[in-house]
């Protein structure tokens, strides 16, 4: 049986709510960042990065938020969580995976986690004054150009929405005011009311 | 007939040498970064992002360094540049391609274009000081716990090692001595006597 690695909060939502929309048995483990636990030698024997989601499967364990995704919907076909046989939208699907890990992601790390990059105080204070900025940005793109609706890549629900949903959650706390976004604010909208998002986030609260 | 838009230097190379290696037809754009062609309207027409690499397919235009390589591998599969039925083989590919992008791509962009994630020249120049740290920290990650020789994934080449050639490549210039990192080392020696790995450096270069 599968088994995530998650803590509230954090990017693991996404697959969380993916193991979920597919239906599959899986149980759900909370990483105690508040005392560290994610760099415990027990934890980084699982996911020696300290970092969340992990997904251990009956093959090995599995890091990285677009890998899990992509994982889960290609090894339970019947969930049709992404467009398996159609080489260029997945790519697609992909792309827009990789552009919420490596830039948005890491835009808003850099409001609290400036220790990764940058050592002095002021730096990291710099850092976390620009991040309404560049979430901002990031998220007019997404607005503008790659949230085609009422789903990330159109009519149809797949392994973006949910990790658009986990990374949009944030928006607010960084300061960008969803108003300005129609479409992500319909999205968000749209995805609370799914019966997988509401079960996750309850769990995930609990 | 694909087309490739690139920047010397840039972490379009893996994108480069997967087509080389796929065997298929293309043609590569230099992209002129010190003119500033990245941001020219014409050109974000074609990448609103404003970034390489971009590759244009008879399907539309994909962005994004994991998502251009596994389109390249699934599009051409007998080209066998990628574990394709496999889905846990697959997710290990992408998740070592994600981490690339979102964490050692990410850490080395801290050197130079500080600018997209603080607005103080101090907090640049802290950013900077601190690249060969992050990028020892990745790299040494990579040699112990990813890199299983002589391939990234083993026996068998996939994308995943045109793209750790290409991020390796920053190491002497970030001040990551290759001397700490046998396997690394061994890795670019490896690639840089791939006749695909000659014809693009020479192509880039000319």
């Amino acid at each position: 049986m599968l088994k995530l690695y998650y803590s509230p909060g954090s990017c693991a939502l996404a697959s969380h709510i993916t193991l979920e929309e597919a239906g599959t048995a899986y149980t759900a483990e909370r990483v105690d960042f508040k005392n560290s636990q994610q760099t415990s030698p027990e934890y980084l024997a699982i996911n020696p990065k300290g970092r969340v989601p992990a997904l251990v499967t009956d093959f090995g364990i599995l890091t990285e938020t677009p890998a899990i995704l992509a994982f889960i919907a290609q090894s339970m076909p019947r969930s049709k969580l992404a467009p398996l046989d159609d080489p260029f939208a997945f790519a697609q699907v992909q792309a827009f995976n990789s552009y919420l890990c490596s830039t948005v992601h890491v835009a808003h790390a850099h409001k609290m986690r400036g220790s990764r990059w940058a050592s002095d105080e002021s730096s990291f204070a710099d850092m976390k004054r620009k991040v309404t900025q560049t979430m901002g940005t990031s998220f007019a793109l997404i607005e503008r150009d790659m949230l085609r609706g009422p789903w990330v890549m159109g009519e149809t629900y797949t392994i973006c929405d949910p990790y658009l949903y986990t990374l949009s959650g944030w928006l607010e706390g960084d300061g960008v005011d969803l108003a300005t976004l129609p479409k992500v604010a319909d999205h968000r909208k749209r995805m609370s009311e799914r019966a997988a998002v509401r079960k996750v986030l309850t769990d995930e609260q609990s």
